[in-house]
């Protein structure tokens, strides 16, 4: 099918049964590619025989030719436009514009994956001022029939016509005081068909047109303003965060109009097969009686609960009235649809319904999303329910979701009294400075701080605010609002529907209003979320690790039993090395041993063995930092008994342990009892230019071979001290950082080699320590055959491996690095996910050729994406025995590996 | 042959004839791996019937063996010694250690390539209190019997016992004042006798053993050192600066002695077949009777011409007595020899020669060292005479040699008066400080100074400050001194046997004395050497280009003819642009535009477009930019006319433009009427950890696209300008700086290609630009078939992409890689000569997949490998289409690129 030579290609696919029972559905669930996932779920669900408002999908096709054509619309659309119209008026037997038996239409944008950045919905379109007559007869609802032509035209305006909504909202509130009323609800059908009037003029006024009257003018006005919100700025940044292609192009659907807001018979809702936040099996929904679907979206009013069992579990459900008490039979036809639903499509659905007086449509069905743990716990029951395999629920998880399982809790110890209390729509805890808007969120964030959105609801327009948030609370909506759902993907902590939250935008604070008690928070006051519970408390609250639960360690199981890909963690300290075995690592692959060098107790010892002026003197001092560093390794040997444990010798360069400012270094200098000129002689004389690629790494062993002799001396006496207390052989592996060639790994490999298995031959161990390098530097891995002649292992240190040949330093890079991802002239952050395309030729490489000069070279990667899901899978195809990451990221690499193998062996 | 199994290697190798006639020499010329350089050519001349002394070679092979069992000799060694012995006192009828016809020996080293930094010479070996008494009886000299003794054992204690010379010498003194005599020669046979009794009790006293009287436990302390001085750190030092391999070894040559100084008719001398320092064909030589062959070397004597011809051109030749007048006889059997050799071996020669008694005998023949120029001469002569075709002309010069040619004279006009005048020893000009010894001259050269050695003389421990300096001048010695050979070899300018210079190395100073005058130049000072006159002023005198001579031009257009690797230059001006021509570059391959920056008169407008806060802002500080660099383009493209002109976009961080010191930038303030403030944070926001690899070249393009406009305009208007004048197209490249993705260089092609041929198309000019991109980023390299749909050429920037390949900042490396060097680590400078295994796999994948996706791709290199020679060889090898060097260095890469093509035709 080309969509260059319009004039043959099918843009239009028609959905739905003529009264006789004929289904007419031409698209069906697989095609979501051209329909986009809600045209084609609904064609699946009239092909189904479920109760679908007819109507029909514009192809993807038709938004690209769009496109192409520079906006406008493809030759022979219009055609084919109004012959679909033409069978929906038979189908209905209405009439599009009728004053009689009107046609009206929702329009709806629908691309291939849900888009929550794009224009959603054009409601009751086909509205004009003969038609308004035909639907009020119709209905018998005067009211609610110029409430309807009121609606459209705000909406339209706002999408179409760039009239923003705030203009009719200024001339409903003065209609409202004009008639001393206070709700909408209380303005009459001719107050409506005033504030029609009005809203036209107001249209004309600025426009310099009046508000169309040809529902086909409007019919193009929609389409149109649907694909141009394709590449809307939204859009496109949603796109961005989720790796949408941009050339995707999205569908749109034009369906029969149905309505929950003619009466208390009528109602509308979503609801979710499963509970999308727990993952239990039962059905979790809400409805409204008497509204439109964006009523319930948009978390205006407080929803209604779907059941009794529902409403039973409700903090307050008393008041609530649930629909099976409501429209016991609905409720039971619904039951009906929303098991085949699941069935059908083998996931919990995420449904739409509206109940149009009394009478049950199904407008939408989707896959639906839902939190980690509720995904988790879905794919472990449906493989319980023999509705998928084992292979299935692995690759339903998104790995880089498992973040938010692994997200810290509050520590129960010290949560104290929260200040209010709203619904825990994506669990994790956070705290954060309170930001109401998405510019101070970002700007939080660019200095390094965390924000927490505080908004009465959010809508599409605050995707970025979100995206910058480390949480959001909103005051309004519930646990299918669109701040729940879109925090839920993003794996965000968020807290909706908290009804004391007063928030006034414009004098930056918030009031939490509780009996006698006001609390007022502004701007930048921290807070903290407690998303597992709803609770939110003023100031920083400390957390704890989250317990791993049955379900993700049944799942977790099921990937272990698959996955040939090896995750170790990045570990400095035994306490790290405990967290991370708890976490499923299955050894160490980093242990950076300079960070034993901070800490307070030690760094004045490290800084005068950078002060020595002689070897002698240097010796001396690394004498003494000689029992600490054995006394950190015995501990981590001792936490991963029988596990490998790869130690990286002293990797930064010397200046990084001085002080540079001159208070500081007059304060060490009396301390050390050194004069202030020596400290800061030595100071400025270990600048470099580009320190990265500087004297640092195994050039220091070249230099100052004595450091390293230190560091495998200790090594060797913890491996010692560790077995005898363990009685398990300790599996250690020495890692030279920086290596460039091979003659250097060879002269450091000889000397420490000689001097480690000289002190185990000593204490009756034997050789078990093996001696490898990382491959960080371009050199090594275009040398890794050669190198590989000196190393038992190679461990690709991506992150330098990425600076260096990228030529992008990671410190200095947020000065043009956002801006080339924006420009799409890199996909992404390059430090986040691996260059494939340039550094994972490196990787494959330096695999390839040390395996060519030693097959069974042991290979892995401790750089960051050892923990990035996308970059374990290249690892995986690269054929790297192991990932290393940090131990929070361990059962995402576990995952992720096994989703791995699982496509690789699709291929 | 196995230097393992040493029991079946052949150690030794005879040369010599019997007096029958019957030739026993084994050796040949081309056997110098297995022989050395001496003992191969001392064969060869055996085998050509010159009267050689005979004797035999111990092989390299013994060297090694020795080496490798831990400094033993290798089994078998001693026998097959021992019956080369017995041949040898056959031959001479002689016997080793007899007191009647004793057999007396020389042991010399003999490498493959000649190595001053080496033990030289033992001569005299055999004599004993026995054979001494035979070899007074023969010579019926007991003085000059008594004296070899004396020598002999001093030579010997010397390298042999590590008794230093300097003990013997106080004994000798001694001796002299005792006897109040004050020449040596002054001293009887029984004086020297005496003193041989006190020179055997120094060294009994020193090394608590007798001096050894056996000539065969002398002949293997003898060989042993030689074996030994292969590993001394002068040797070690010669052969990292020469890049010749240890693992080589030395051969030792145990020759029949033949003795110059057994009276006024005999002598000893050295010639050369050509002038080593013109390359005219005429002998060149020196001699001194009554002498041993190390006295003409030593340089402590004067030596003397050796024909009438030398002598007339001699200064102050009226004294002097040619061995032409002197020995007619022996000088005509001479020239006889020396030009057989020189047809023989088909190269001037460098010749050693005793004579005793009357009777020549030939002791040495190689290849002689010679000037560049002389080099270049002696090649384009011999073409000429038919001894060589013109292929062999162009490899016998050495590329890395012709900076000599090159180096600058001193401007005739500011020469002023000489201090004193020497022999021009090796030619160029110089200025530097005085330096009286290795130390100091190593201390100005770190301090970034040049270092001018002053000595009395140089002898072998001296390599190391002459390697240091940048000019060498001597009070004693010749044309073939030590120094004159060594500066020769190393390309410096010396001047040597400046009588009238008066060194007091304890006060740190000399004098000059002529006439009453008397001239006190301490060390520090600065002086400048005329090497081409031999004239030495004070102070620093500037200097102008050498013009290149007939001959020159003549080789390099064999050069040219054969090449197929074009040659440009980097040039940045017209005047650097005329320079090239001159030298005959090809074009431009770098034109930096930021050096145009850096004038002092358009920094400003350079500095208000930094400190520019809108576009606006910085487009107005452009515009005043737009013209100078219009201006400086024009010029180039005018002096290059008809050439390729290859111009980098804008490529250093913008904070280079800045002053960075705080009374610089409150002076910058002022002068711009900004605020110090606001001039401050610039600067500060500007810092970059790692400006290598940070926010410069393309990526500036990116930021601030206004600033690539505005040089693309300046290249289309200069082209314009270039081309009403000139009325020849230009051939302007414009080229991409720093690209690692082709997206960014698509982005910025497409928006310059656009503006630049707007302009062009308006003035009528056709699309004559082409846009490529440097390669300098490993990632370039490696998705160069990628990079090559966008990119015109490809220029790589070795410079860079070495920095990025080793991870090394060449601003930092120094604080490591000289170690790295000396230890071996790596073979070079990766930033001198071209890291062939690591940036080399990157160049030719770079050619390769670029030309996989345009087979025409025009290729080059503008790093400052381009003009050096091993890397130009590559780059030939890798299929390059130029290289781009500085325009001192073009004439070098035209030879290199010449030479690379022979020796690819070859292959």
């Amino acid at each position: 099918m080309s969509a260059e030579n319009s004039s043959s290609t099918k843009f239009t696919y028609f959905f739905g049964s003529r009264a006789t029972g004929e289904n007419l559905t031409e698209g069906k669930a697989d095609m979501k590619a051209l329909l986009g996932g809600k045209g084609a779920n609904l064609a699946e669900m009239a092909r189904l025989g479920l109760p679908v408002p007819p109507g029909f999908t514009l192809s993807t096709e038709a938004c690209l030719s769009y496109y192409k054509s520079g906006e406008k619309f493809p030759d022979g659309l219009d055609k084919e436009t109004f012959a679909r119209l033409a069978t929906l008026e038979e189908v209905l037997g209405c009439k599009f514009g009728s004053s009689d038996k009107p046609l009206l239409v929702s329009v709806r944008s629908g691309a291939r994956a849900s888009m929550p950045g794009m224009m959603d919905t054009i409601l009751n379109l086909g509205l004009n001022d003969e038609s308004v007559v035909g639907l009020a007869k119709n209905s018998e609802n005067p009211r609610f029939a110029w409430d309807c032509y009121r609606r459209f035209i705000q909406m339209y305006s706002d999408v179409v016509l760039n009239v923003h909504v705030s203009q009719f909202e200024f001339l409903l509130e003065d209609m409202k005081s004009a008639r001393g009323k206070h709700r909408d609800e209380d303005l009459t059908a001719d107050d409506l068909k005033e504030l029609v009037g009005k809203y036209k003029r107001k249209v004309l006024e600025e426009t310099s047109q009046a508000f169309p009257q040809d529902p086909k003018e409007q019919l193009w006005g929609a389409v149109g303003a649907v694909f141009r919100s394709w590449n809307s700025d939204r859009a496109i940044h949603y796109r961005k965060m989720e790796n949408i292609p941009s050339d995707w192009g999205t569908a749109v659907n034009i369906q029969a109009m149905v309505f929950g807001n003619m009466g208390e018979d009528s109602a509308t809702g979503v609801a979710f097969t499963r509970d999308p936040s727990s993952g239990e099996r039962r059905l979790f929904g809400e409805y409204l009686t008497n509204a439109q679907g964006e009523d319930v979206v948009a978390g205006i009013r407080t929803p209604q609960p779907m059941s009794l069992d529902q409403k039973k579990r409700m903090n307050d459900g008393v008041k609530a009235v649930a629909l099976e008490e409501k429209m016991p039979a609905v409720y039971k036809e619904f039951l009906k649809y929303q098991e085949l639903l699941e069935k059908h499509y083998r996931d919990m659905q995420d449904l739409e319904f509206t109940i149009e007086k009394g009478r049950l449509f199904m407008l939408q069905t989707r896959n639906g999303k839902r939190t980690t743990q509720a995904a988790v716990r879905i794919a472990v029951d449906m493989v319980a329910e023999q509705l998928i395999s084992k292979d299935e629920a692995i690759l339903r998880i998104n790995p880089y979701s498992l973040d938010q399982l692994l997200h810290p809790r509050l520590d129960p110890k010290k949560k104290g009294t929260p200040i209010t209390k709203g619904l825990p729509a994506s669990p994790g805890a956070v705290s954060g400075r309170v930001a109401f808007g998405t510019a101070q969120a970002e700007a939080f964030k660019a200095a390094g701080e965390k924000a927490i959105l505080v908004r009465h609801e959010t809508s599409p327009e605050d995707i970025q605010g979100m995206d910058a948030s480390a949480g959001i609370l909103t005051a309004l909506g519930g646990m299918t609002s669109h701040a729940a759902v879109v925090a839920r993907g993003m794996g965000k902590s968020c807290v909706v529907g908290c009804s004391d939250l007063h928030i006034r935008y414009k004098d930056k604070l918030f009031e939490i209003r509780s009996g006698k008690e006001k609390i007022i928070v502004k701007e930048g006051d921290q807070i903290t979320l407690d998303a597992n519970s709803g609770e939110v408390f003023l100031g920083v609250i400390p957390t704890v690790t989250s317990e791993l639960n049955k379900d993700f360690e049944i799942l977790m199981g099921w990937a272990d039993e698959l996955r040939k890909l090896k995750v170790r963690a990045n570990a400095d300290t035994p306490h790290d090395a405990r967290i991370a075995r708890q976490f499923g690592a299955e050894g160490i692959g980093l242990c950076r041993t300079e960070h034993m060098f901070f800490e307070a107790d030690r760094i004045d010892a490290v800084r005068s063995m950078i002060l020595a002026e002689t070897q002698e003197e240097r010796e001396r001092a690394l004498e003494s930092i000689l029992p600490m560093q054995r006394g950190d390794f015995t501990g981590i040997f001792r936490e991963m008994k029988g596990l490998p444990v790869t130690i990286r010798l002293l990797d930064p360069p010397l200046h990084e342990f001085l002080p540079h400012s001159t208070t500081e270094i007059e304060a060490l200098a009396l301390k050390l009892g050194v004069s202030f000129d020596r400290l800061d002689n030595k100071t400025k004389s270990l600048h470099e230019h580009n320190p990265m690629l500087g004297h640092r790494g195994c050039r220091l062993g070249v230099s100052f071979p004595e450091i390293y002799d230190m560091q495998a001396r200790a090594i060797a006496e913890a491996m010692i001290e560790a077995t005898k207390s363990t009685r398990e052989p300790v599996q250690a592996e020495i890692m030279i950082p920086l290596v460039m060639e091979v003659k250097e790994l060879r002269m450091i490999r000889d000397r420490i080699e000689k001097l480690v298995h000289g002190i185990l031959d000593k204490a009756g161990l034997g050789k078990q320590v093996l001696i490898g390098t990382m491959i960080e530097i371009p050199r090594a891995a275009l040398l890794a055959d050669v190198i590989a002649t000196e190393a038992d292992f190679f461990s690709f240190g991506t992150n330098d491996l990425t600076q260096m040949t990228l030529g992008i330093s990671r410190d200095d890079s947020n000065r043009f690095l956002p801006e080339y991802v924006d420009l799409g002239l890199l996909p992404e952050d390059p430090f986040s996910s691996l260059d494939q395309a340039g550094v994972g030729q490196l990787v494959r490489m330096g695999v390839e050729r040390g395996r060519k000069t030693k097959p069974d070279l042991k290979t892995g990667v401790c750089g960051e994406h050892g923990g990035d899901p996308r970059s374990i899978e290249f690892f995986h195809n690269a054929g790297l025995d192991y990932v290393s990451c940090s131990p929070y990221r361990v059962p995402t690499a576990r995952l992720a590996s096994a989703q791995a193998q699982l496509r690789s062996n699709r291929n």
